[in-house]
């Protein structure tokens, strides 16, 4: 008995995908630029003709059901979904399960040949759904534009590529971690005449049923990372989305269903557990005694319900106050100019979208030259009044509000109490007359308005406050992480002690800070394989994409052992 | 401003330990026999002389001041330690702050420098803390005896070379983990004509204060590993031992500051807080807000009530029913011997002694012949009997009890209501007349008995549960691994198929099984390098000595980055 081999093992898949699987790797620990999944809509990387044919799926998919998923299911539901750019619901159905048990049952029943396959095998056929996915990524991003109100180049690159490469990190990270440990292992103890032996063997053991609750504004982005992370570490998923943000996810989850159907595995290890906005299963499928796992993005208060669940290992990305501090500046129409962006790309509906912007009441050092808080703000206003009223990068850059609820707080922020430096707008779209857009407010909060405003401003709202220096900036800056959270902060400064102190200041408030911006690279951004989103060092979340944590947490590591005489 | 360097670097007690950093991390990954320090007390290892000058140490250490902390403190507290083979008080009086809040704010003065103190440093000065220790092992292995009740030799073993082997664990993957991502990346990005360029930096930014909660049996083996693991993160520590068992990890404390304040660094980044059973302080401190990570190991109400805390990073090692399988063997008196070794060693008072032992009813079959369920009890009633009445093993084996709760629970298991198969008597200590002693108390528990205990009895007290057969048998041991928790399980068979089902449906319950046990190998035993402690994947405890979530959780990764021009 001296071999133990308690799962199956099947290379065929991982061998197909080793070379990307080990590059991947790599990639995670190195750090550099690295996108696998190529993210321009480029015919040369992804068809010529594959566009116009998924904008046809697409325009089909309307109205209809959505017939594609392999998993068990006793009804239909007609989603929630309705384009921000058109006004209209999407009147998409989707199979469903009126009882949640049965999304339970099914998931326990597909994990008994998951949770035994061997890490090669996972790893090559989770590859292998991403390739697929890729066939997808148009109907992807015309699912994900109008469900929620991102351009349309943003919905591709975020909700495809983007995405791929945090599920491929995902992946790739899992795959380490589960192989990382000798698992035969021959143990031999001197023992004066004779040694002590003993025979080793590592398993592996998912910690169950994991389930991942969606968010409206990134369905695929913010999903897949835990996704597949639950998935490569042995564990069967059910996919929550938001009721309002279905076809793009319902599209991935129908194809990983296809290709693990087509390599004899049970589909049902993925489902899609839509819903109705006012009859949500979340709560009923999160507090399920059979659910081990949950990854969550939305809201602070959801959020911080689901990390206060006992006995459940819990993944969130919350909201956050993301900062801006204004130090010194060797080009002041640069940086405004990029802020402005940073400010109006999907208008202030990203996780990493600047929010407070701390500005010297005294004003700044430029390269030759000063700057007062005046000659700041009004560059920041002029810059952003110039983007937004340009008629083909105005409604590109800014998409479409997504709720009516972050509508109606960008409609009432000019009645916070602040002085109103840039009002909002109206947005016109040439193509989607209807669109819900509005362009971003930009409101100075004097010392004594400070107070007005706590915490989070979801969408295209904007704060300047005056500080005393940029050491009340980045008190304020550090506070504001601290206690609400934030998941970026921009910086410029020409000092480098400054800098330092910024950047040491904000990573004990578990923020990155990004320094300089001003070509085109924007604070909003964070790449797959090279930025870790989130650090799980603040109120903002507790997750980070892709750290070791956010595997190594969903399985734990039994090892066995016989006496060899 | 490409040069970018929070963190301090002073590498010249990194280079002295080096090879024996990247020998544990080797070790670690490769989980064969590794045991850096030696594990019996042998003059050629520690020194001749080395025993006789630490007993006197200890000897003189009684009825005193333990002066040997460097830390702050305002007043002194007489401890409530006592022997367990002598009876008496060891009148030994500890450093305290009578308010904890001097605790919390010399922890976080003590930080500032610690957390911005390189990986390297860290390692190296915490390896320099372990090979220092080396020089106490024998005055802790007296300290150990004289609060735990453990006999000499595991003393020695227990709490010198076997928890700086789990120490010397936590640095090495700690120090794998800070280490594993570059910290420096050249970020560029194809962008048409040029490239947009980032410099980018990692930061490891500790979680904050940590708490170790200490436990009566393992003072220094269960503390170490979370010591060290906080320390090497970036974390101060703050260590609540047991009211009944100080002396030990306040040798390890001391140790610890010493080498601290050799090297400049504030000795209060590891403190030691004790305190009187009767007035404990333990929750003020669990409950503090700026205590961020706990350790805890000791019973499952505090455990689940320290694991229920919001906000904090938790790892718990508690209580489990452990249990032994038999289906099958070869040598029915080799496995008895074992399994009276097993429940003898320190009284049942480790957390990995075997509890519950399952046979069928029907008996088992040897390698020649069947054995029958009387014959399989009393094979290990008198092997146990044999072992507790040897006049020289009895005592060394089963050393003393440490707990008068512990004692009340043995004596009082005759009346549980099971069928009392070997009664639990004093055993003989010539050394100590007065030692607190009883052996273990063998009781069948027939099925319309199983009721009658319901999880843990810590002590040496073991049922033997008759079964249907192995199937049921278990049922039982994975139902009571799921309920109450399990450590370890012990498995006879000499059926391949039986073994891998035993193997994996364990494995589910997240306890590892050792199997067919018949030499100098016991269940209770769980190498560092070799053996994961605790899974982590049932009530037992969140927590598994190392794994990389052990260390991961205590820090966070924040990258910031900076635009190039």
């Amino acid at each position: 008995m001296q071999i133990f081999t308690p799962v199956k093992t099947s290379a065929s898949a991982f061998e197909k995908y080793e070379s990307l699987i080990n590059e991947a790797i790599d990639a995670v620990h190195k750090r550099e630029h690295y996108t696998p999944f190529p993210e321009m809509p480029s015919p040369a990387d992804y068809g010529e003709g594959a566009e116009s044919a998924q904008k046809a799926a697409f325009e089909s998919q309307l109205g209809g059901k959505f017939d594609r998923l392999k998993q068990s299911s006793d009804s239909w539901l007609e989603s929630d979904e309705e384009s921000p750019y058109t006004g209209k619901g999407l009147k998409i159905s989707y199979p469903v399960n009126s009882n949640i048990e049965s999304y339970i049952a099914a998931a326990k029943k597909a994990n008994e040949k998951w949770k035994v396959t061997d890490a090669k095998t996972r790893a090559g056929l989770l590859v292998e759904t991403l390739q697929q996915l890729k066939s997808h990524f148009f109907e992807l991003a015309f699912a994900t534009m109008h469900t929620t109100g991102q351009s349309y180049l943003m919905s591709f690159q975020a909700s495809g590529p983007h995405a791929a490469d945090r599920a491929l990190e995902s992946i790739a990270l899992g795959y380490a971690e589960l192989t990382r440990f000798a698992d035969k292992i021959s143990w031999e103890k001197p023992a004066g005449k004779f040694n002590l032996k003993l025979e080793k063997f590592g398993m592996n053991v998912g910690r169950g049923l994991a389930l991942a609750i969606g968010c409206s504004t990134f369905p695929t982005w913010n999903t897949l990372p835990g996704l597949y992370a639950s998935l490569i570490t042995g564990n069967p998923v059910i996919v929550k989305p938001h009721p309002k943000a279905i076809y793009p996810i319902a599209i991935v989850v129908s194809v990983i269903q296809d290709v693990l159907k087509e390599n004899g595995f049970d589909p049902n290890l993925v489902q899609l557990a839509s819903d109705k906005a006012d009859n949500q299963i979340t709560k009923k499928l999160a507090e399920h005694a059979e659910i081990k796992i949950i990854d969550f993005t939305g809201s602070n208060s959801f959020g911080s319900y689901v990390e206060g669940l006992p006995g459940k290992v819990v993944f969130t990305e919350k909201a956050g106050v993301n900062s801006i501090i204004i130090d010194s500046i060797d080009d002041l129409d640069a940086m405004a100019k990029n802020i402005a962006f940073s400010i109006s790309l999907y208008s202030g509906q990203m996780c990493t979208a600047p929010q407070n912007i701390y500005v010297p009441e005294n004003g700044i050092d430029l390269k030759e030259g000063h700057a007062s808080l005046e000659d700041v703000e009004k560059a920041i206003v002029d810059q952003t009044r110039g983007l937004v009223e340009h008629p083909k990068a105005g409604h590109a850059v800014a998409g479409a509000i997504q709720s009516k609820a972050t509508m109606d707080r960008v409609l009432k922020a000019k009645d916070i109490g602040g002085k109103v430096l840039l009002e909002n707008k109206a947005i016109a779209n040439p193509e989607f007359p209807d669109a819900q857009t509005q362009s971003p407010i930009i409101i100075e909060l004097a010392k004594d308005k400070r107070n007005l405003v706590k915490g989070e401003m979801f969408g295209p709202i904007v704060f300047i406050i005056p500080t005393k220096d940029t050491n009340e900036s980045l008190e304020l800056a550090s506070k504001a992480a601290l206690e609400h959270g934030a998941i970026s902060c921009s910086a410029y400064t020409q000092d480098e002690s400054t800098l330092q102190n910024i950047a040491t200041t904000m990573a004990d408030a578990g923020t990155p800070v990004s320094f300089n911006l001003t070509g085109g690279v924007y604070v909003n951004q964070n790449a797959g394989f090279s930025d870790f989103h989130v650090s799980g060092g603040n109120p903002a979340g507790n997750a980070s994409f892709t750290n070791p944590e956010f595997v190594v947490k969903r399985f734990v590591r039994v090892q066995s052992r016989i006496f060899v005489k």
